[in-house]
Formats: structure tokens, C-alpha cells, sequence
């Protein structure tokens, strides 16, 4: 495997890291690559566990950013190597991770060899295992053996955003509603009780929820309340005596744990409900000075983000975060994933030119 | 394995036969001693097809009826062999078959045997592979190769009916009834479509539905509509574009095909429907004169059937049939199925009394 040219254009960097396949669980190739190359830059403190890779500036300015991608991505169906098309007239490289987020990681491992005297110090992260179980993801495992590595005033997530700030994300909880009735055969359904016609207003419920519209310091959160799954039925001469929905809600971040819940099972009020993932969103924060800085000098209008992302794990630490990164998140983990080539050259002026003064 | 001895009594021959495993697919054995008993016996004429087995009696009789009984039971579940238990006081022959259908059976075996001169000609069916698909049971094979032996004036069926006599069947109609939508990240729900929540009217009509009890030549049949099965749902952070529901219709014997599937097609109407699986009924034919003479002879008030059986496949050949045999349908494919061994004797007392006019 060749070594990454850092002093490559950032399309370039895109298109060697995607060509580098790093599906969750497979980033050793891709973290040795770059732990080589910013080991080997002296303005950088290089700190390495598993395949995470914290590389930190230590100029001793007044305030530090944590500026953070992960390598992985969902697996690949057919879209590695990378291709350059053009759409509309416009370039883009098409390819498995070129939105989520390698687009982002190259400009960041970019600015991070030429940015030798930042105005504020940074500390870059590059970590494994966030497209899984989050408590396989590298931030979690760091968050844990080395917590001091996450003190910052402001963070930057690369995750795709259209180059435009996303600020916070919405929290996530999925429950398992749960309607049982007693079986029995079918052609003597009498003397059962059908659970899956008792799930009936449960789907009423769901059908009729009208999700809220939330603003959380002037951005505005849409939640959303769906049955992602459903299940029930033992055979079919057989009334079920069990109807299992489980539902995910996705709720603005002015809403705690502890509230989200409440909320979950006031709709379902009588049914049985157990609640199965709950993390929490994460507030805009772009009231932080540092946040107002960053949104002047990139030149964007800041939107609401609606996916849960690794944000929150910053705001849990009181540390303001946005999503900011090239590329439609419609398109991550889509076959037709591909990256606006202008948009990755956007992103790494807007990270510059705050990162500089400039 | 030793010879089946058609003089022990009933109660005996149900142990014998019982202790002698034929789960569906495995019933060589006992039908080889089935085949071999009655082969050897002057006042049969016997024809064998796999583990099907037909004796008919050559009387030139002006009449004649059909006895049938499946040998095969549904899987073991630590209940063979079987074991003489009492519950309050009476006498039970607890184990896998004894209700479903080897008591009938048993009974059947030895007035075959005795009745050497019944006043009605006899054709007594055993067959295979009652207990799972159509295609492979016994009598789907015979009416293919050898509808003749079909010909009769009545038929009776030896499924289990407490000893009480079981008029025709209810029809057997499933469907799945299919709801559609559009895919997204459940994190911008409003972007897809849920198909799960459309499925709620779904729901709704089963739930509000009200079967009918439909009187049919004397008999009330009560009607079922049920689902039986729901699945629906991608992934915990996708809204799903499909949900299916699977419907069970158990519907009067009055009801035909076309108007069966019509019904289920009404209640469901704006949703695609489709039919899965479909058996009409039978009617009771408790009008044929040697029904009537057969329900006096054995002293028994008739009652609806239920559950679809082999009447069915005799009433579509114009003969019409009930169901008459010892055990509690309840208790067929239980653990803990058991049958009375009064029951047993009653239903051979019955039956010989009307076979031999006594």
C-alpha cells in the first residue's frame, strides 16, 4: 500500500481513502496509512488506540477544537473503486464513502499536515466502528481510556451535511409495544383472543400522531414517531397470542431522557412498552461564541440536523458541536452514493479560513 | 413388530396402534400390519395404494357407506407410548393419537373385522398424510387414481367429536392482505411513507368485525375472520414500504368459493388482497335419509363441525358425511392429548348398532 499524499488536493485524498476499502471492523489498512503519515508531521501530538488516531496541536492558544471523522463506512455493494461522473455539468466522484464521510476525513487530514500554526489549537480525531454498535465505536472506547483527550470549546463532526452547518441532532429512542391475547385454533377462534387485532389502535395511534416541529435556539427540530417493525403469528390455524411493534422516535434535543420516554408511553398509554435504545440529541449549540465565529467565517446558514450523530456525544460533555462536511445525507449508505467535487473544495475553504484568521 | 389383533377390544387396539409411531410420512409400519390383517380376512376386498389403504365389503347391498380414518398423527412430543390415566374418576388412554385419530381408527379396525355382514355394503378407508399438506394426504392420491372407490351413499369420518355427531364443515379462506409505502431513514419519516401505519385500518375492520352464525339444514356454523400472521419492517431506522397480514376466513358451508373470496374482498376493500389458500366447506347432509337414520341409531344430538375435514372432500363428491369419532377436538395436537376409553366403547356400540340394524 502506497503512503497518502497529505499535500494531494482534497478530491484527490477523497479518492485514495475510498479506493482503501475500511467497512466497520476492516479500518486497520486505512488507520496505519494515516497514523504513518501524521506521526511523521511535527506540529502534531499523535495518540493511537485500536484504530483511532488523535492527533493534537499544542500551540498553547486560548481556546481548542475538536475536529472529528470516523474512517469506517457501511459495506460496499459494487461502488469501489471510485468513479468521477458528472451531473447537471457538475464533477462528482461517486463511490461507497464519499459521503459518509471520507470526503470529510480527507479535508480534514489535509488541513491537518498544513495547518502547522492554527488560531486555535485543534485536536483532530479519526476513529473506527461508528457506522455499528455504538458500543464498538471508537469515541466510545477513547471516551473511556482517555477522557481528558476530549476537552475542547467547540467541535466539528465531518458527517455530511451539504456544506452547509447542521447544528445538534435530534435524540433516538425505539420501544417494542407489546399486545398478547390468549391462542387457540383458528377455527374455533372463540376461545382465544387475537393479539394482533388488539394492535390495532397502536397502528391508530401511530397513524394519527402528528409529529411536533421544535425550535431549539432559533433551529428548528422535526421529530417523527414510526413503527419500524412488526411481528406476530404462531401458524396459520393458530389465533396469535402475541403482537410485538417496535417503534423509533426521534426527538428534538430540547427534550431529555426521561421526557422522551414519558412521551413514548403517554401515546401508548395501556399497552405494554419497553423501552430498547434511547440516546439522547444534542442542542444546537450555537450560542458558544466559538460557533457564532464559525458560522460567520464559513458563510452558512445554520439547519437543524435530524440524524443522530456523534454531536451528541460532545454536547453530553458540554462541549457545542455541529455536523459540517460534503455531501448529501440522503445519499450515505445509498448505492449511488457520490460527492459534489466543488463541495468538498467548499468545506476545506470554510474550515481554513476560520481555522486561519484568514 | 407383532400382528395387530383386531379381537381385543378397542381400548386395546387404540393402545396397540398408538405405541406404534406414524408421524406424517412415517406411517409404513402400522399400515403394513393394517394391510396385512385385514388382507386375510374373506369378507374384504382390499387395495392398497403407499399407506393407503381401502376394505370394502361385497354384499351387493342396496346401500352403501364410507368409514374413513387418517393413520397418521402430527409429531411426538414425548407422549408415545401411551399410559392409562384417571381423571375424576373416568378412565382416560392418555398419548399423541389418541384423539387424533387412532381411537376412531382403532374402532373402525375391529367392526371391520366382525362385521362380516353389515345391512349396508361398507368401504373402510385408512390413509396417510392427513396432518399436513393437501397434496400429499391419502385421499388426494385415491380420488386422483381411484375416484370409484369413492362411490357411496353416506360417509362418515371418524375425526374426533367427543362421540357426538359432527355435521359437514366450515370453509377454510387465507388471504394476505398487503400494505405499501415508500422507504426512508426513519430520522426523516417524512420523506417515505409508513406502510405499517396504513396497515391500521387493516386492524381496525378485523377488530370490529362480527362473524355470522349461519344456520345450515338445522346446524348453526359460526363463522371466524382472523388474522393470523402480521410481519412488516427493514431495519430499526428505516420506514418500511411493506407490511403483510395474513387472514384466516372459516366460513359456513353455504358460503361457495367465489363468495367466500367476495366477502374477504369486501371487508378489505382499498387494500390489495390476495387469496392464498382456499377449501369450501361441506353441509351437514343431515337430509339424506341414511344420515337421519344413522344419528337415531346412535342416539346422538348432531352438532356443527367446525374445523375443516375430509368431509369436505366427500360432500364435493355429492356424499354427503358428518364426523363421528371418540375424543375432544380440543385436545387434538395437545401435549396432553387423551381420550376416554367411554368415549371409545360408545362410539363402537354406535356404530355397530347401526351397521348391523341391532
Amino acid at each position: 500500500m502506497p503512503a497518502l499524499d497529505l499535500t494531494a488536493t482534497s478530491a484527490d485524498l477523497t479518492r485514495t481513502i475510498c479506493d482503501i476499502p475500511s467497512v466497520s471492523g476492516d479500518e486497520t489498512t486505512l488507520a496505519d496509512l494515516i497514523f504513518a503519515e501524521v506521526s511523521a508531521l511535527p506540529h502534531l501530538e499523535v495518540y493511537r488506540d485500536g484504530d483511532t488516531i488523535v492527533a493534537r496541536t499544542t500551540q498553547g492558544r486560548a481556546q481548542r477544537v475538536a475536529i472529528a471523522g470516523h474512517i469506517d463506512t457501511v459495506p460496499i455493494n459494487g461502488n469501489v473503486p471510485t468513479r468521477d461522473v458528472e451531473m447537471d455539468g457538475e464533477p462528482f466522484i461517486w463511490g461507497r464513502g464519499t459521503v459518509d464521510m471520507k470526503g470529510g476525513v480527507a479535508v480534514q487530514l489535509k488541513l491537518a499536515a498544513e495547518l502547522v500554526a492554527p488560531r486555535v489549537d485543534i485536536t483532530w480525531m479519526w476513529y473506527d466502528h461508528e457506522e455499528v454498535d455504538a458500543d464498538l465505536n471508537g469515541l466510545t472506547r477513547l471516551a473511556r481510556t482517555r477522557p481528558d483527550l476530549f476537552r475542547a470549546d467547540f467541535a466539528i463532526l465531518g458527517e455530511p451535511s451539504n456544506g452547509e452547518v447542521e447544528g445538534g441532532c435530534n435524540g433516538n429512542l425505539r420501544a417494542i409495544v407489546r399486545t398478547r391475547g390468549v391462542r387457540s385454533h383458528s377455527a374455533r377462534a372463540w376461545i382465544g383472543q387475537n393479539a394482533i387485532h388488539s394492535a390495532a389502535p397502536v397502528l391508530a395511534r401511530l397513524a394519527e400522531y402528528r409529529p411536533r416541529d421544535v425550535p431549539v435556539e432559533g433551529l428548528v427540530y422535526r421529530e417523527g414517531l414510526n413503527a419500524v417493525r412488526i411481528s406476530g403469528g404462531v401458524a396459520g390455524n393458530v389465533i396469535p397470542d402475541l403482537c410485538e411493534i417496535e417503534v423509533n422516535y426521534r426527538f428534538a434535543p430540547s427534550r431529555d431522557a426521561a421526557e422522551a420516554e414519558q412521551h413514548v408511553r403517554d401515546v401508548f398509554a395501556g399497552f405494554d412498552v419497553e423501552i430498547v435504545d434511547l440516546a439522547v440529541g444534542a442542542r444546537p449549540g450555537l450560542d458558544a461564541p466559538l460557533a457564532q465565529e464559525f458560522v460567520a467565517a464559513v458563510g452558512a446558514e445554520p439547519r437543524p440536523k435530524y440524524g443522530w450523530t456523534d454531536v451528541a456525544r460532545f454536547s453530553a460533555l458540554g462541549v457545542p458541536a455541529v455536523n459540517y462536511g460534503p455531501g448529501d445525507p440522503h445519499l450515505a449508505h445509498h448505492d449511488e452514493e457520490r460527492v459534489p467535487v466543488g463541495q468538498i473544495d467548499a468545506v476545506e475553504r470554510g474550515l481554513r479560513a476560520w481555522l486561519t484568521g484568514s
